[in-house]
């Protein structure tokens, strides 16, 4: 089989390798679609040489059909349409309080050990979910950043008639929008890249750009002054935390989901004078695949549009090349049955 | 009567004034003890001088009893004992979703209007809670800052046997500290000012100061490791910012409430990681302050000895002056019936 290494200094390894048996309690799955993520992207930029031990296979946004069950596992048959939520919580220990998604020993699959970025990837068997015989495969490689945004919402507390503002249209914040309509939010997209405010328009969403509009005054307008129910920060940038604190009503709810390496300056004031909450949220827990399956099973949201490029797995070191030469591409999925 | 202003320029005025009928919908209350509020003290630096109308009779800590009635007031006999709930919320608009305590245009009585600090005082009708006529009018007087700790605590969601932290042992960390136990939480004070550390141990307390011991080990040593479930952060500087999301585990909640005036480095990647919440609280509900006036009635907490001082109203000027050179002290009391 073909599989990739991230071998550090920008560079992957591309080789023939041999397919190795599930070991007990493992199921080998035969990869369809892996998406790179912007941790993938991080990893490739050399950010994370700390965390991975090289050479290593990534990936970890995929699906794929069940080729061969270890000892010990039961419940699943080959042939079995799959997506592996990456998770691997053997660590876990009392003073993480049994969440278990964030327990303090988590191995994140594809990071901290190998992923998916491979033919054939053998995989803990409670890390699975398994899809129906329907499921379009490519599609289903969207399940796991879809359920990073179904867990953003679901931690916003998000209810039906609320306005949702998201603070950055990537590929997440765009699900993040998605899935909050879904819910039956009122959903403003604030977005400065030209090309995914059109996308994000022809999505149907009411997109706006902080660069040309006030956003204040923008979603005052929209909210009758009652201002944002809630806002998810998706951006990463400082004028996205200078601003979530203005957009929020009464009572709003700040949902963090980029990834701040850096402490950065916050307007504690507002959240003492308007009684804001942020909440942090990372990954997904079992019920946020569920929900993500479920989605993509009933396929009524625009995810396919998601889709910028299916690739050849063997391409992945000019795939990789690409994304930061293109700024305005959403999901780029790594074919790996070819 | 006797009335006291402050005009200004770190200085207060003592005059004799006519007392004025209450006006429609008002009660006049003989103000009983008006204890000084860090906000006084704030308003008494000048800090807050382009808010407060000068001159202005300042003070919103308050107990006293109903000696005049005005027009269309039901439910109040003359003589009963009172205070003062300080928030004038006839501004509320739609937009502010109900939470009328924090209503864009509320004014606050005692920075926005006169207060308490002279010898009779008529307010709206409707910021009235009535005391038992065995309550110690001396201790009604703290039931305001008491409310705000009420108020904190319920925002936090505390639940029993929960670790609790509070960050600054000041009047409002030692009530928040009196309510978080009371409320069954385990509690931890960090406090660096050796007297007052000397009184929260006399209070029953366990303090630390974080300047002798490392405050994250000692939190972990106490909890299994679990760290803190909620921390308060009440100290209001950048070090206690730094250490809220270091000492706080897994989900865990902080309520900011100190006063930031201007934003400050927080870390955004400890909410990320850990899944933490922020949670803003300001003053207080109704339902705040009935709860404070239950435990001022019952008096089972060490009350009394929050209590520093109690001076007569005339004092006032030398009162804030002293307040400057001794940062020790806890709750000052000025006497408004001689």
């Amino acid at each position: 089989m073909i599989a990739t290494f991230y071998k550090g200094n920008h560079t992957f390894s591309v080789v023939e390798k041999q397919i190795e048996a599930p070991q007990d309690g493992e199921v080998r799955i035969k990869v369809a679609y892996c998406g790179v993520c912007g941790t993938d992207v991080h990893i490739y930029h050399g950010m994370m040489d700390k965390r991975v031990q090289m050479p290593l296979t990534i990936g970890h946004e995929m699906s794929g059909v069940i080729d061969a069950i270890g000892e010990g596992v039961n419940g699943f048959e080959i042939g079995e349409k799959v997506v592996v939520r990456p998770l691997d919580n053997r660590g876990e220990k009392p003073s993480d309080k049994g969440f278990s998604h964030i327990c303090e020993d988590l191995k994140f699959i594809g990071i901290d050990s190998p992923g998916a970025m491979q033919q054939f990837w053998n995989v803990p068997a409670f890390t699975l979910h398994k899809l129906s015989s329907q499921t379009d495969l490519k599609l289903a490689a969207m399940v796991e950043p879809l359920a990073v945004a179904c867990h953003d919402v679901r931690m916003s507390n998000l209810k039906t008639g609320e306005t949702a503002v998201i603070l950055g249209g990537g590929p997440i914040g765009m699900l993040v929008a998605m899935v909050a309509k879904k819910h039956g939010a009122s959903v403003i997209l604030s977005e400065i890249n030209s090309t995914r405010i059109e996308l994000a328009r022809k999505l149907g969403f009411d997109v706006v750009s902080p660069a040309e509009v006030d956003l204040v005054e923008y979603v005052r307008g929209k909210t009758d002054n009652r201002l944002a129910d809630v806002v998810f920060e998706v951006a990463g940038v400082q004028t996205t935390l200078d601003i979530m604190t203005e957009i929020v009503g009464i009572r709003g709810r700040i949902v963090i989901v980029a990834i701040h390496g850096q402490p950065k300056p916050v307007n504690l004031f507002k959240f003492f004078w308007k009684e804001l909450q942020l909440i942090g949220a990372r990954v997904y827990e079992k019920e946020d695949y569920e929900e993500a399956i479920q989605l993509i099973t009933e396929n009524e949201l625009p995810f396919e549009q998601m889709i910028t490029a299916v690739q050849p797995l063997s391409n992945i070191q000019q795939v990789f090349e690409n994304i930061d030469k293109n700024p305005n591409g959403m999901k780029i999925l790594m074919d790996c049955q070819s």
